[in-house]
């Protein structure tokens, strides 16, 4: 697939008005062609101008069409595996095998919620038929169902170039949903969002849906991405990134003259709790799979273990030690930007001055120091006082490193779990008789994480129907939602009702008959 | 029960340290016993505590132990129900029978949410077992359900002075889903909050609940809503109101440190559109129907008709001579508060310099123009290419008015409801002729509206589980809720998700045995 650097404004492509940029290669800081040029405030304009067009389409076609959609974009996908890999791999330094594995993730993402829509159920349907003769009125005939948003806007993340990027789970579900959608691609990797938005927009015309169903904006400047969540046709946004552009997606979206849902996934700690069971099983392992953890994909996974809470004991001491080692031995890691790299070196200095000690790996001698995109992991340990006093400590920095919180014994744990802020997930090793007798901070645990893991690193993140990617701020923007697995569809649907409405009047999924066969609430029970 | 005239702090009382304030009778004007004492920031923040400490045990107690609570408030009501109505009576001007049936629709309300938290299956368990086989790697074993958000803000509403207010809905579904309720009481009818938060009270110590699970804080002014709203131990805010106080709420909690959900409903023009299948039926009925709901509760619903899309014709002429006809012979209404009042003047004069017609009954000789709380029938009339020109004519007032908007023909009806912006409700009078003629009318209100209605008026709002009472801003805050019905308690939790915890390490919901027999996912689809 050839790569023109232009934007996708419906069926057409963008002009050469806006400003060019370029991605940059991380191993070598080199400029990679070819050249990009950033959306127009009139593009913009335009692609979302479509987008409310199709939306009135878009929302009226079946579940089945939908899905066909849905499934015509996930073979797009992986009929592209190997080219959508290897630009990743020139753009983001990645891994070769992890972003062929990251092409299959999201074709299946685009899959699964092809399943949900085709078997219709998600909308929820809820019939309270009317009673004739109820007194002293009589009641209605009451239909409610979920229905889309309307057009959403989603921004590409840096660290997932396929799965959390322009065909990623945010877009899938948004399309699921009944809402066109219209993609801020990360300038990161815009040549990987060029194929994937050619993917999804090819597929728009194969299966004859409105042209504004997609659109896909690049941008190297934060310019079109305010002016996409505060324009009147959009409807609500979802967004993966750092807590300080999420936050200002959130205030220009709830500060627009019609706010508008704003879902943001932002910054996350991920505390991790060590019981003594855990140690008893052996340190050095724990502390292999711990180091394998943070520095999976560089330490930029929003799941990054970044807070481990452990009591003092000769096994703590053993497990220190050992993490110590694995952190000193460490080869250089290649982070995806530039600006991330300096960002984590700022972040590393100012938490090194605050806590009691710091490990990281010399400079070997063949380690060219000044090459931007290169990081070196780092250890840094505080005690649990100075966490408490400066709680700053456990913000997150998005790299390879993680902090060690030394506590006197388990039981400082609650008082640990109860000054901590949202995250994605907390997690906990330990054996079955530690959760025993941590009931009190597993509840205090639960009113902080969106995912709570016994004996398991928090990097893996399942794409399924229970998995929850969510949690109270900073984690995200809302906690009752997740931008991960079947649940993240529910961000871009309301339930309206049709109150006596004749039955041929009404959408299938409400029709007496239910003519699609889906599962429905007939006066709070099961039908 | 006596009226002392002091909040509720937890079990105790607060002090009289606060500025005092008083109800006034809507018929006379004049102040009526007791003095009410505003809570101080003190008591704020104490009863605010008391809720984050009582959310620990209030979230962790079984379906079944909540729904005794709401049950037995359910009774107090009940027990109470002379008394709540006769003061209410008092408060508000409100007809005696329509507050008796208020206290029976509240306590119904409260019955609902128990029936709902002892069936269980709100919580939406989801179960994707481990997959231990899985290539290339073990699938873990997940398992979500919705878990409590924590303390709840909760503004009583003027114009149901109980079921939207310190029992009502909002209290009602926050309590169900497990989340301590602080109640901003209405300052115009604080005896009926007094008496309703005395129950409430009651019920949590005759339950044995942590104190902290309910407090009621009275304010004549707007001080202690909004601390309320930016204590950090304020999980979630829910409120009726007007669309500035409503806007003011959302504004405070979007800009905390920590934003927090925010549901607000405030403001609805309720557009009703008359097809010409209505007006065959007879022009006379229809009018008098929609004088009897626009001016219900003297025009205090929120659900109020406030906007009629009529195309003319012979038989549209005659509706709208019913209809003036109705408004000149009609009596004075009585207004809640002397600013409702005020507001219903201004409003009225500025939208009559706008408008073709305005439509009052003259001031009777009887009539004592300077009553602050009367307020005359207004029936405006105004054209469509002048409401698409100024569409803050459809904007709410509120009182007992409303706005017929003469249309060409009915298919310029499509434009008008392009033009409008969100609402509760969208009402369509005609014949089935007429819907199916007009589908891309239904579907165009989808988007605006939280609930169709088809040939019945919208101040009816049933409490069932496919009642949406919601809509896109300025109806609400977030289309994706709704205030009235079951659906409501789905504000007010939050999806968590266990991941490879042992069987006695989760809750009940999510026990491989489901002991609570409730309905569950399996990998997506019902066990």
């Amino acid at each position: 697939m050839e790569l023109t650097g232009l934007s996708f404004i419906g069926s057409e492509r963008g002009t050469r008005n806006g400003s060019s940029f370029q991605a940059f290669s991380p191993t070598t800081g080199e400029p990679i062609q070819p050249v990009f040029r950033s959306a127009t405030l009139d593009e913009l304009d335009r692609a979302a101008n479509l987008a409310a067009e199709a939306f009135n389409a878009y929302s009226q076609i079946s579940g089945k069409a939908r899905a066909a959609y849905l499934r015509r974009i996930a073979a797009g996908f992986e009929s592209h595996r190997d080219e959508l890999a290897n630009r990743a791999h020139l753009e983001t330094a990645l891994p070769l095998p992890r972003l062929t594995g990251e092409v299959t993730r999201t074709a299946n993402q685009f899959r699964l919620f092809a399943t949900v829509v085709e078997d219709g159920s998600w909308v929820q349907a809820r019939i309270d038929p009317a009673l004739p003769d109820r007194q002293p009125l009589p009641r209605p005939d009451l239909r409610a169902m979920l229905r889309p948003l309307g057009p959403v806007a989603v921004f590409g993340a840096s660290n997932f170039p396929l799965a959390f990027s322009v065909g990623g789970g945010d877009t899938a579900s948004a399309l699921a949903a009944g809402c066109p959608v219209i993609v801020k691609a990360h300038p990161a990797h815009p040549g990987t969002s060029e194929i994937a938005g050619r993917i999804i927009s090819e597929a728009v015309s194969a299966e004859s849906l409105p042209a504004g169903t997609f659109s896909m904006l690049f941008d190297a400047g934060t310019e079109i991405g305010t002016a996409l969540v505060t324009h009147p046709a959009i409807r609500a946004v979802a967004f993966t990134g750092s807590l300080r552009a999420g936050r200002a997606l959130m205030d220009a979206a709830s500060s627009r003259p019609e706010p508008i849902p704003c879902f943001t996934e932002m910054s996350s700690g991920n505390p991790l709790f060590i019981l003594p069971g855990a140690l008893r099983k052996g340190p050095a392992a724990l502390a292999q799979g711990l180091f394998g953890s943070f520095t999976l994909g560089s330490g930029q996974f929003c799941t990054k273990p970044g807070v481990i809470f452990l009591a003092e004991s000769p096994q703590a001491l053993k497990f220190r030690e050992e993490l110590q080692l694995l952190v000193q031995q460490s080869q250089p890691f290649t982070l995806l930007t530039g600006g991330i790299a300096r960002e984590y070196d700022r972040a590393s200095i100012a938490r090194a001055a605050r806590v009691s000690a710091v490990e990281s790996p010399s400079p070997a001698d063949h380690e060219d120091s000044t090459a931007p995109f290169h990081a070196r992991a780092r250890l840094f340990t505080t005690t649990l006082d100075d966490l408490v006093s400066h709680p700053e400590l456990a913000d997150e920095i998005f790299g390879p490193d993680t902090l060690v919180v030394r506590c006197g014994e388990p039981k400082d744990y609650l008082a640990a779990a109860r000054s901590l802020s949202g995250h994605l997930t907390a997690t906990i090793f330990g054996d079955e008789d530690d959760l025993a007798a941590n009931q009190e901070l597993i509840q205090v645990l639960e009113q902080k994480a969106g995912r709570l893991i016994f004996n398991a690193f928090p990097t893996g993140v399942e794409v399924t129907h229970a998995m929850v990617h969510g949690g109270p701020y900073p984690a995200t923007s809302d906690p009752r939602f997740t931008s991960v697995g079947s649940l993240a569809i529910y961000r871009f649907a309301r339930p309206v009702c049709f109150q006596n409405f004749p039955d041929a009047a009404l959408r299938p999924e409400l029709r007496e008959s239910n003519p699609l066969g889906i599962r429905r609430l007939r006066d709070g029970r099961p039908e």
